[in-house]
């Protein structure tokens, strides 16, 4: 078989329409920002990725890129490691406060090393799933991600909605500002993909009605399924430890409710739910705090975060090893990232939950196959070979010209905000 | 491409000639056992490896056997897991206290899965490192093993050597029962080799003539030329902590000097050298508490021990988190053992010292290539699909052969001794 090489590196920055969802950080924007990357052999052997989208994250890219031209696609390890030289170590500091990673090189290199699974994937016609050891289920679950918003559907529409949109469609539009709003969007979102699990993005509104709201999911659901809330480490330890124990026996696990490993070690002693994170671990240099001080339970990976789909692997045997459990972070994402997940996901010998995925709250796609489907909450594996789909070049250069259209040049949650409640600031520790 | 479907496996136990060599558990045999496994896929093609000997190990692979037929050799996550779910959890207590290990299902997968990543890499024409990430280096470093040994060939020969024998083949069956023996052997082992870094197995004479070799050593290589001994954990704490100071500013690392990860952790809080292990720390339930208490600075890797080549290259990434080295254990071998080891050594992203190795006391082989070169004291990684050996089918006949006639059944060190010093008894804690 021919050693295929990289002769070509295509990064795109697209945004893709993203209805008013609140977070601890402020608003979405109408457009979330992405990055597809597409790594083309000598024999025109194409692999493809998703990362999210940021200007700096793209500068870094395009130089990122010029080191690896002429490789071979399966030497990973080395290439890892060219960006490693290249790049330097990279601090805690880089991730910043928000509930989104924002170091560079774990982006770039999940980029690049899933366009090379994929072409690996390709070259010896096997799905990605193979490349980390094979399937250990055919189709993975996920949760459902429930959010405050505002009315609107975004993109153009912004917190306008189309008044012919039906069912899941007319619901991801609608406003959801109260557990009753909550409620209904969850019943909506279950109706549409069958989650077997929902999880509600909080940190939004005062820690009561959130907990209210949790409570309205658990009588409108009933205990067979499973809860969890995420504050985005804006709660004070006090809310944590007092709101978390309002929350035992009702929630399957509670993500970051406190800032940081020694806050989230402390309110966890007092509190009898498991923990989660996606933001006081986040990276293999917090893993040996994480297990000395107990901050959590069950950490939560992500391919763009922790640098790839065999680091998650990897992540996967650390948590078996120190008695973590495990499941998935999500950002606003489309099918490639998808595909990526899923056969992660699929992959891991030792997943504890369903995972996190924004994609019902995306519309648009830019995979030839259309959007994905969701049976019972679950995805199919894609038989692949590689990811399984493959780069739909007409709807990537429609998202380009909406990135190029939008202005927008990072996600900055506190600025959309502001333009709804001026003078709005993020606060690390709101509640 | 066709999916491969596991036809056929062959579990052949063989007997390689294995000269009188000491340590703390005894003497080895005339013959060491290793059984080879071949995995024959429907469109045959063969995937092979090679472990320790034992006829509990040889019953218990029969079973595992018929648990995959049929299976594709790419689902190694699944294997495991049916080997995980046949033979149930492992306990420490299984692993003995002779300085190898004996659980059963880390050796049963290790064999299956370095077969399958053979016929992996042969299906896809690829090396093996390339499926472990590519490689980090193109020749992997060993360290001479030396040995205190008697007299003689092993084999048929046993206690007398052949008078035609030159050079290496001369110094390996000659007898080593001092520090100038010692140096000797080291001098013929490197000359032939080339090797670059120099350990002592130890525990076999009272500490202060152990330390006279390492001296001894050390005067006649130089600073330049790495050190370490290996106790094989019979040192009592005091002697640890007595002879461990006196070794202080001469050696690279000190392996195993006492006992279990608590004894390790407070010898090596008084001893100013990095502590290495393949007793107390040798599984992924081990790690949590040698993290917790501080028992190495450098775990040695052993594809046969840990459960496969991707779980020690978990073991590396596990490593290079918390802070620990990375080095591998040996124990006498061939090549489809050594060819499996280079392929992990090439990989491995963070190796930090040259690994060990027994195979320059072997002398058969039963690859159709011959016996490996070392260049340097380093092997190149050899660039063929799979592990880049082929069997060689009559010379693995002779082997079988004599696994049947020596009547061996399983590695028995103390036995051997008694043939010798009768009445020697095996004692965990000897000087
Ligand atoms: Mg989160
Ligand atoms: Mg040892």
């Amino acid at each position: 078989m021919k050693t295929p090489i990289i002769k070509e590196i295509n990064v795109t920055p697209i945004a893709t329409v993203d209805p008013p969802l609140l977070n601890a950080a402020g608003l979405h924007a109408p457009y979330a920002l992405r990055i597809v990357v597409e790594i083309v052999t000598a024999d025109n052997i194409t692999g493809i990725s998703e990362i999210p989208g940021n200007v700096s994250t793209l500068e870094a890219l395009a130089s990122a890129v010029k080191l690896i031209g002429g490789m071979d696609p399966f030497q990973l390890n080395s290439i890892r490691q060219k960006l490693m030289d290249a790049f330097g170590k990279e601090t805690a500091a880089e991730r910043g406060n928000t509930p989104w990673d924002q170091r560079k090189l774990v982006h770039i290199y999940s980029a690049l090393e899933v366009a090379c699974l994929d072409i690996m994937g390709k070259v010896t016609g096997r799905p990605v799933v193979d490349l980390l050891g094979g399937k250990m289920r055919d189709r993975v679950p996920f949760a459902a991600y429930l959010f405050y918003k505002y009315e609107g559907a975004g993109g153009k529409l912004g917190f306008k909605t189309d008044p012919k949109a039906q069912g899941w469609d007319a619901a991801r539009q609608s406003k959801a500002l109260d557990p009753a709003g909550i409620v209904a969007q969850a019943k909506a979102m279950q109706k549409e993909f069958g989650f077997k699990s929902l999880k509600l993005k909080g940190g939004v509104f005062e820690p009561q009605q959130e907990v209210d709201a949790m409570y309205a999911l658990r009588e409108a659901f009933g205990p067979g399924v499973p809860l969890r809330i995420d504050p985005n480490a804006v709660w004070k330890m006090e809310t944590g430890i007092t709101y978390g124990k309002k929350l035992e026996g009702i929630i399957e696990y509670l993500e970051d409710p406190v800032r940081g490993q020694e806050n989230m070690a402390r309110v966890r002693k007092q509190v009898n739910i498991p923990f989660a994170t996606n933001m006081c671990t986040t990276s293999f240099e917090d893993l040996p705090a994480a297990i000395r001080l107990g901050s959590e339970d069950i950490i939560l990976t992500d391919h763009h975060f922790w640098g790839g789909l065999r680091a998650c692997m990897d992540l996967g045997r650390i948590c078996q090893t120190f008695g973590r459990g495990i499941s998935m972070h999500s950002n606003s994402h489309l099918g490639i990232s998808l595909a990526a997940m899923v056969h992660l996901g699929a992959a891991l010998p030792y997943l504890t939950s369903a995972l996190d995925t924004h994609y019902p709250w995306q519309s648009d796609e830019i995979i030839t196959r259309g959007r994905f489907r969701f049976e019972d909450g679950a995805v199919q594996v894609p038989d692949g070979p590689g990811l399984g789909v493959e780069l739909d070049k007409k709807a990537l250069a429609v998202l380009h010209k909406n990135y190029l259209d939008s202005g927008l040049t990072k996600r900055d949650d506190e600025i959309e905000m502001q333009k709804v409640q001026p003078g709005w600031k993020f606060m690390a520790e709101r509640w």
